[in-house]
């Protein structure tokens, strides 16, 4: 083990110099170090205020004319447009609103009746396309959705770890489902890559960014990526189960035959319509009222991205060296054989996280839960620490090691 | 015309005599006469600051630990519990989240699925369950995500009127779905001969009470109804898009089978099991990441019916005397020949509300907004009021009444 003086000078160094260190001032912390952003992200200090505004004077004031008044109405195409160029998205093609179950649900249905109707299109004799990859790692939600998609759309469901997705792809494959990091080992997927094998067997990719939004540059238009989702309460600190997003590529919108038609993605909801007639554009994702007061706090997190300029490169760039920092101190105070990371050391396959091995991972976590050190813990054996450039700094990170190291002595 | 007068002093009189006038004080209200809250609910005064505790403490304090401390995690089945009452239903029968549009896929799937499950148990020769029957007179959203339904279950789809379901019915009903009120008529369905008519012909009834709970009684459990979704931002004033509600009768909850399986309903969602396994219960209902500070507003709103000690017998009654009132004073006040209820008159066939044909309804409503009454006026030719007995008296609907009159006559 080094010495910890020299680390934590060299934290201070870091911190000292970090371009983004001002924006910690941003949010809602104390003496607890914080590592659990990706799990529910910080609060942001202006956030209470928004929210008792629009309770107070949106709702109790204004009340039903709110929706069209303090805008209500079109909250999950405005909201969808501050998020898109967090995931390398124009404008028009993400909306907010549902979970990300829900999400990778009309994504993925969509997604197969899409390939299905090119198989139909013209040539008949395409191919029957007539089974969905998943990635065998996913978080379990996408999975299970996956299956349910599956079911209901008369496909086979074949998981393969992504790895092995493009030797898996033929000319049956409908859609592919994958995460950009996974979840639990924080492993960060080949995107532009992997879509690119999908497409080349005819096949449409939905990419679930929940780990990498708001963490490290995305891409979506630029790699052409079909359909994504992702959830907004991690690292792009929404708040407690705040309202995911779909992005529905712009040539695409046209043919998003969704399986949750509801009355907010018809052309003309006020129209009361008994025939469903779908939106153009992004609204299509829709399905019925949207959750308003959740809407509206991510609303005002995003601020935090617009108010000082922040660039996903910067947080990239501070991720990677808060993680790579985490590693080192772990390395240095840790005994050997102690913990194994499980994310990968390089850093084109590392995502916001680090995912430690860990003999009685449940039981240290609660340790270091106790001493002021937040991370969480995955079954069975992973301690999970998740970087929010945002606002966690190379102090922390120090710290965490250091008291990680401690209570592994005993 | 009567002598307003005579009116005036006659809604003074049974204000004065009215057992839920002193709940009208939980709420905030203004000089505005509010009829819309058959659209969305007035503020409950004490909701403000429960939001500002979620924010601010359980949030911003706790952060990630509030999932447990702060009871996020069970809040939907426990929120449910608090809702059953008032829909008629023991605990654990059911769970709020999502929208009213995706809890109607949810239940009509489900429907459809224990129907054909039904044909095929031991008797071969049962019958193939192959229709949905839906309310021809639905709000929008429900007739387009029962059409959705029946596309991805192989069934037809047969919008009927709800008084021709009876006649409509047959061995190949798989399930049916109609709504306790109509949102735009005000017309209250007889949902225990209906249900019965619908059990009659081995089919399964899903039943829509975002017009009805809240406002009158429903007896889910004692009619039997199969499957019920409702909002929660209408008479149970939860709040601008606050989640949706599912009812699962117990005895069928073992054979709810979700189109939407999502981790939250997995019997162990922290195992993170690649392989689906459904919960026990109402939570077998829950799909992703429940929307944590919309279901908290909801949960503090519903405070005003234990608090008060509100029977939903005493709400119905005063709801019938306000509808009974109002067509009284629109009678007296309003020239003949200018408006028309559409509202039954016999109080077994009325919600809540009073829906008035009228020529230039949507001008008309215009006014009244900017002379200070708010309904809502839906397309073609319907002037909608809200009665809700929570927070609305004799001397709102006495105003509201002659206000029309006064607009009426140019």
């Amino acid at each position: 083990m080094s010495e910890p003086t020299s680390l934590v000078g060299e934290a201070e160094q870091l911190d000292a110099a970090d371009g983004l260190a001002a924006v910690r001032e941003r949010f809602v912390l104390d003496d607890v170090t914080y590592l659990d952003g990706n799990s529910l992200g910080a609060l942001p200090a202006h956030v209470p205020a928004r929210v008792a505004d629009v309770v107070r004077r949106q709702w109790g004031e204004l009340r039903i004319r709110s929706w069209e008044e303090s805008g209500w109405w079109t909250a999950p195409e405005r909201i969808g447009d501050r998020i898109a160029p967090l995931v390398g998205a124009a404008a028009g093609q993400v909306v907010v609103g549902d979970s990300t179950s829900v999400n990778v649900f009309k994504a993925l249905v969509a997604a197969v009746r899409m390939a299905q109707e090119d198989g139909r299109g013209g040539a008949r004799t395409g191919p029957v396309r007539d089974e969905i990859l998943v990635d065998a790692t996913t978080f379990p939600t996408d999975g299970y959705i996956a299956e349910s998609a599956a079911r209901m759309t008369g496909c086979a469901l074949r998981p393969v770890a992504p790895a092995e997705v493009p030797g898996a792809l033929g000319d049956r494959t409908a859609a592919v489902l994958l995460n950009h990091v996974d979840y639990r080992s924080g492993r960060l997927h080949d995107l532009p890559g992997l879509t690119a094998a999908v497409h080349a067997a005819g096949a449409y990719a939905v990419w679930d960014l929940c780990h990498s939004a708001g963490a490290l540059p995305v891409g979506l238009d630029e790699h052409g990526v079909d359909l994504a989702v992702g959830c907004t309460y991690k690292y792009l600190n929404g708040g407690p189960g705040s309202p995911a997003y779909l992005y529905v590529r712009r040539d695409l919108q046209p043919r998003f035959d969704s399986p949750l038609p509801g009355w907010n993605s018809h052309a003309e909801p006020f129209g009361m319509r008994p025939a469903y007639a779908p939106a153009s554009g992004a609204v299509r994702g829709r399905v019925g009222t949207p959750d308003i007061l959740s809407l509206l706090a991510l609303d005002a997190a995003l601020d935090v991205w617009d108010e000082d300029a922040v660039s996903v490169a910067a947080v990239r760039a501070k991720s990677l060296a808060l993680t790579d920092f985490f590693l080192r101190c772990v390395g240095a105070y840790v005994p050997d054989g102690r913990v194994e990371s499980v994310t990968p050391a390089a850093h084109a396959e590392r995502g916001s996280q680090v995912a430690l091995r860990c003999d009685d991972a449940g039981e240290v976590m609660k340790r270091l839960i106790e001493r002021g050190v937040v991370g969480d813990y995955r079954a069975p054996d992973v301690l999970r620490f998740g970087f929010t450039p945002l606002y966690v700094g190379f102090a922390d990170v120090e710290r965490a090691a250091r008291v990680l190291a401690r209570t592994l002595a005993g």
